[in-house]
């Protein structure tokens, strides 16, 4: 569950020095803090077996971005920034265990391209080390040295359940054929986008944000979330492989509901979007006739303006509500920056 | 993970009048309180398919012994035991979380004698109703108006990582041969005890109990939780099968390396310790003739006596602790015949 895509994009871009410069400089104090909070804060304790997975995936890398993203938002507010890591590793953390029970669900070999937590360790210790990440998390979280510290739980515990009801209809999505496309937005905002909300939320408040400024953010955070995984949809049936570090069309392969092939059915004439649908259903196909077929139906109905349409509105709404934040002198820049890149991106 | 035994004990007795009278009856009171807030707080949350795995199991009864005993925590110090619903609820769903997962780990088919979730649902929504229930958990302790919320949170927090570690420990001493009788006693504890202890302790502080009582009230409920463990590895060797309710010789046909495996390796001549072992992993013998075989070695080193021995010790330093406890008048009577009809049971 959770932003499997987010990750991977950053990931596995062709190589590093790819990057644009304004993609990830921007946040690159705030990543480089906290990997080395993360380095101080490896698990020790006992019984080794349940830290060791946890120390494992955690060292599998990673932008995390989340992390970084919710000092960012704390540095808006106050130049303090550690007082929000044991906050930045309670998300990393959650997001992490979400990863873990998500590769099992999945029954996914590989993250990061190393073996995944339970094919490394076994089943048990993939569900038993997850749930004691998620567990460390609240931990973490509650190291907090905040007024607001209640207040700060209540919204990371209103993410997790979140993200577990965005795991949840992405499998029901799976085996259900009549999916709206207002159904499939709220899914990923649930999956993905709440919880880089949450993080910039969190990091507000403890940085002494109003409550206010601090919604705000959140709400920039979650429709650039969606906007950010409308992208993903749009780069995955058109991106440039080269760029985009994988190859194209892997939804389509994998038969994914997305922006993309449910807009057909909401607009494609009944013929065209029965032949979409009987795309998706075959069983026998070549895998790059199928792909072929299917991109010409995206192209056909101009799907991909669509998307990208769709995806600068959420956009829009994210820079608006930055906009609005009462923030410290010139510090929303880096946001801004940072936003417009995450769009801009072709991989 | 966590007290499965002390579940199944209550739950699996032969019939339900056979429960003694001195048993359950001074609970009786908050389990009916318990039974009908559950009632009233069914999930009805959507999407329904990551609910239902939770109102499921919830469903499938118990006797409430978590969040009954957190009641009776409270009530020892203050009559509005209804405040520390909240509380007993996050008890009983990290309970059923944990049985949840546990189910899983274990394989096992049953769960109070109807389909465990992952064997009615799937093994994905066995995971992520799980670690649903687990937020759930955290959701309601969270509803609890106290001044020490954030201390309450701190301890079920810790609460909920021992229950990781014991459950590792648990599956660790399965492969491992050099398990001590420390090391298994610190696994029980983990395991079983300190949830119990720790309803007891956020009972007591949410009826307006001093930190130093609550703290006793802990250490009654861990003593207690470890005498009772004690007692079921007695009954699963030594118990009448028509009051137990199950075959005695359960655990030695799994191999599990009960108190009374670890005493007799700890005290046996080598060739008599020796013979255990072989008997523990040998793969042909017909099973009623190894549980006889292991048996007679028990009997042969008095091992029963010893367990019990060691068991009463536990419930001493738990009937000290309770009784330095500073209660309302007269309150206490309660949790001592419920911790002496523990002891006394022979099922």
């Amino acid at each position: 569950m959770g932003g499997r895509k987010l990750e991977s994009m950053v990931i596995f871009a062709p190589n590093q020095n790819y990057i644009p410069y304004q993609f990830m400089q921007n946040l690159h104090q705030f990543q480089v803090t906290f990997e080395s909070y993360l380095e101080n804060n490896k698990f020790k304790k006992s019984p080794r077996e349940l830290y060791e997975p946890s120390n494992y995936i955690l060292s599998l890398g990673g932008k995390r971005i989340r992390p970084a993203i919710l000092l960012a938002g704390h540095y808006l507010f106050d130049d303090e920034v550690q007082n929000s890591l044991p906050a930045a590793f309670a998300v990393e953390l959650f997001h992490n265990f979400s990863l873990v029970h998500d590769d099992i669900m999945d029954a996914a070999p590989l993250r990061r391209g190393q073996p995944t937590v339970h094919n490394k360790f076994g089943l048990n210790s993939g569900i038993l080390s997850g749930d004691a990440m998620l567990v460390l998390a609240y931990e973490s979280l509650l190291q907090t040295e905040s007024s607001q510290i209640v207040h700060l739980i209540k919204l990371f515990n209103q993410m997790a359940l979140q993200v577990c009801e965005g795991q949840q209809l992405d499998m029901n999505f799976e085996t259900r054929q009549n999916v709206s496309i207002e159904e499939y937005l709220r899914m990923i905002e649930l999956k993905t986008a709440v919880l880089v909300a949450v993080a910039l939320e969190i990091g507000a408040l403890i940085g002494g944000a109003k409550k206010e400024d601090a919604k705000l953010l959140y709400e920039f955070g979650r429709n650039l979330g969606i906007a950010f995984q409308l992208q993903d949809d749009i780069l995955d049936a058109f991106g440039d492989p080269k760029k985009f570090g994988k190859k194209t069309g892997g939804d389509i392969a994998q038969n994914k509901k997305t922006y993309l092939y449910l807009k057909v059915l909401e607009i494609a004439p009944t013929a065209m979007a029965e032949k979409l649908k009987a795309l998706y259903t075959s069983q026998s196909m070549d895998e790059a006739d199928k792909i072929r077929a299917v991109l010409e139906i995206f192209e056909q109905l101009n799907i991909k303006k669509l998307t990208e349409e769709k995806k600068e509105e959420f956009w829009k709404y994210s820079i608006q509500a930055l906009e609005s934040v009462n923030a410290l002198p010139g510090r929303k820049s880096m946001l801004e920056k940072f936003a417009s890149a995450l769009m801009n991106r072709d991989f």
